[in-house]
């Protein structure tokens, strides 16, 4: 085989086949094929796209390429959940302990944020002494023992992914569909998964700004589980406005404690128990996500989520006497944002949320920054309810009295206040399975 | 400027401002732009194309990365002719001292041959002792002295579309338009063209398979001209059989000879002669082709092209006295390719005899491979003409008998022999000024 007529294959619009996907794979990871062929290559998938059996079948290449992580749980289905990111996004730190409560295995390796999306490894950190680095045989043994465990993404799996998103980052070909949902999938499946649940999101704070992309990508996620034996749903959610009413790394997870404890905003709740009852239902614990709902109420309001969650900020090392207190790092708070005028909230822009409380220490503006736990944003007001002129909207929370100037003049343009309300897109609009 | 953002750009369908171009050429010939990157605009701008203003920008980018050769000749204008490649394609060696003899200084670089298609060079270096290595000193000074000069292109002229080219060539990205249309007239601009002449062929023995496509490159080039204050003329001409009766280097330049003194094939003198009217109108000897086409003619009939050939040949070292007594190293007659019916010749498909005649010696698989500059093919029946069974339809010419067998078999692919005759399409079908 011959790199240059696979490129002009694609290129010209005709489906490679399995070996010719792995042979690329292959020599990409082992350097025989080098970094500027790949280029030409994925620009030509870029613009000719890729049919479901290619996707899969690059998903199992790059599986291949690394570790694979097993966990044999006689009986069980070891069932992944992955959100493709945004703005308040606290989901895994509910949904996780709550399924784990139900009795689903949860083996999560997590990721970290950047720009104005938050990662789950960033928030677990803000909990004093919590450890996020396991090998994997700690990994698979926490899980078998109380049959949860997060931890940050190991380098040994899917090496090629690694390697190819780095040359996608500089080349211009991030926005591919089959690109981006082989990368998501090929680490979903070495890291164990039997069974998926995908939250893609769309609106001004996720990676897909329209509903229609994110279905696509959806889809194009769906097919690789069914393709490749795991079964895979996935919903799409609206990510207009931020999730829940906590933005920054304390902040997220004492909100993600109300939830546990049954208390948390009302479309983050519905979120987590939509994920959550399609989690139940793939790893057949039942098989409707009506019965599951059923059987997740119950769980939240024995206290057995939180006592999950407990358990497993224990396992890791975690301080749980400040954590039931609540005693988290919290920075000073320095400001609220107050209404301009009176009216309705329209519309609160997650991007420019998220960026305001990057601008606050909570994120990451390059891989290398560091994040000051304790910074962030909590929205007392939400889309649709009504507000007062002068009326503090959003209490910020920093380390650096210089940043407030800054977060507030993005927060201005974040959001929209009417004379009256019309409602948006709903908050879930799709399952696919 | 970042390149990431700028291939974005492109791959968005949007046009590059001159700045960016030169950026991009000047960090690629730097290294401060990697080879993944051009890959990827590469591939990007084979999808979305390229104006006329991006393509005449880049062509002057690559002008301008290396040296340029300057002609002073006082009233007189620099003309230069192209021929996109092709079989039996000897038109340079005629049509440069014809026009020579007409008052048009001719400043040539011309190239090898790889493949099926033969080069100028390899053509004049059959004759003993002709150099075609020459400073660029030397080269001025014979332009001056004689009017014409020939020889190997220059390795210090436009660096940027050798790497560029080498790039494509592994990346699939040849077949672009714009690249081959900018590859092409920086390499004539940057050899001190001020005016130029195009031949670009279609066919199977062509670079471009389809007149559609040969137009395409045509209208591109003859653009660029425009645009960079060259006046360019293009012709579109027919390469589905080769060009008059002689493949093989030695061979076509007996045949040059022939042309030289009045009594060459119709085919090639029809091409030669409008390919050297179009000279002298953008030379501004004469202001119609029909007119040039007078002085022209009148020219060949007084022996002076065929003198400026023999002044050409003596200044570079070439033997003058083996030239006129056609005493050209040709190797042994070994075999006819005999017609297997009776019936009219309906095609004779050009990229097989040249593929045939490379067997037999005459062309260079790959670029190391060396050269039998007596082999070749002599055709003595062509496209239209009437044969018996049996009967010679070529003279087969090679140092090495092992090789007559395989070229016999492709020859035999290469002939379509009907009852009777329908005409093709025309051998000049398009000028575009």
């Amino acid at each position: 085989m011959r790199m240059t007529e696979l490129i002009e294959k694609k290129r010209n619009g005709l489906e490679l086949t399995t070996e010719e996907l792995y042979f690329i794979i292959r020599g990409y990871v082992q350097g025989t094929i080098p970094d500027y062929q790949m280029a030409a290559l994925t620009m030509a998938i870029f613009f000719q796209g890729m049919t479901a059996r290619e996707t899969a079948d690059l998903t199992m290449a790059m599986v291949e390429s690394g570790e694979r992580v097993e966990i044999s749980l006689p009986g069980k289905i070891v069932v992944d959940k992955h959100s493709s990111g945004g703005v308040g996004d606290k989901t895994t730190l509910i949904v996780g302990p709550l399924v784990a409560a139900c009795g689903i295995p949860v083996a999560k390796m997590s990721g970290r944020g950047l720009g104005h999306t938050g990662g789950t490894i960033d928030k677990l950190q803000s909990i004093p002494g919590l450890n996020v680095e396991m090998n994997q045989d700690a990994f698979c043994h926490q899980v078998k023992k109380i049959g949860i465990a997060i931890i940050a993404q190991s380098n040994s799996l899917v090496p090629a992914d690694k390697k190819l998103y780095a040359l996608r980052d500089v080349t211009a070909t991030v926005d591919s569909i089959p690109l981006i949902a082989s990368s998501i999938m090929s680490k979903k499946i070495a890291s164990g998964a039997k069974a998926i649940v995908l939250d893609v999101k769309y609106g001004s704070g996720a990676f897909m700004s329209s509903e229609q992309k994110a279905r696509e990508l959806a889809q194009a996620m769906v097919d690789i589980g069914k393709k490749l034996g795991r079964d895979t749903v996935a919903i799409i959610s609206n990510m207009s406005q931020p999730l829940g009413r906590a933005v920054g790394n304390s902040l997220e997870v004492l909100e993600a404690i109300e939830c546990l404890q049954g208390r948390g905003p009302k479309d983050l709740m519905e979120v987590c128990l939509e994920l959550a009852a399609w989690m139940l239902v793939v790893g057949q614990i039942t098989d409707s996500s009506k019965s599951a709902r059923a059987i997740l109420t119950d769980v939240l309001d024995q206290g057995k989520a939180w006592e999950k969650f407990l358990e497993l900020v224990a396992a890791q090392g975690g301080d749980i006497l400040k954590l039931k207190n609540k005693d988290l790092l919290l920075s000073p708070l320095k400001a609220h944002y107050k209404a301009p005028v009176q009216g309705y909230i329209q519309n609160i822009d997650a991007r420019k949320i998220g960026m305001s409380a990057m601008i606050l220490g909570a994120g990451r503006e390059n891989k290398d920054s560091s994040i000051d736990y304790g910074a962030g944003i909590y929205l007392r007001k939400k889309t649709g309810e009504p507000v007062q002129k002068g009326e503090a909207l959003f209490d910020l929370y920093t380390s650096d009295g210089q940043k407030i100037q800054p977060a507030l003049e993005l927060l201005d343009q974040a959001v929209t206040i009417t004379e009256s309300y019309s409602p948006n897109q709903p908050l879930i609009s799709t399952v696919i399975d």
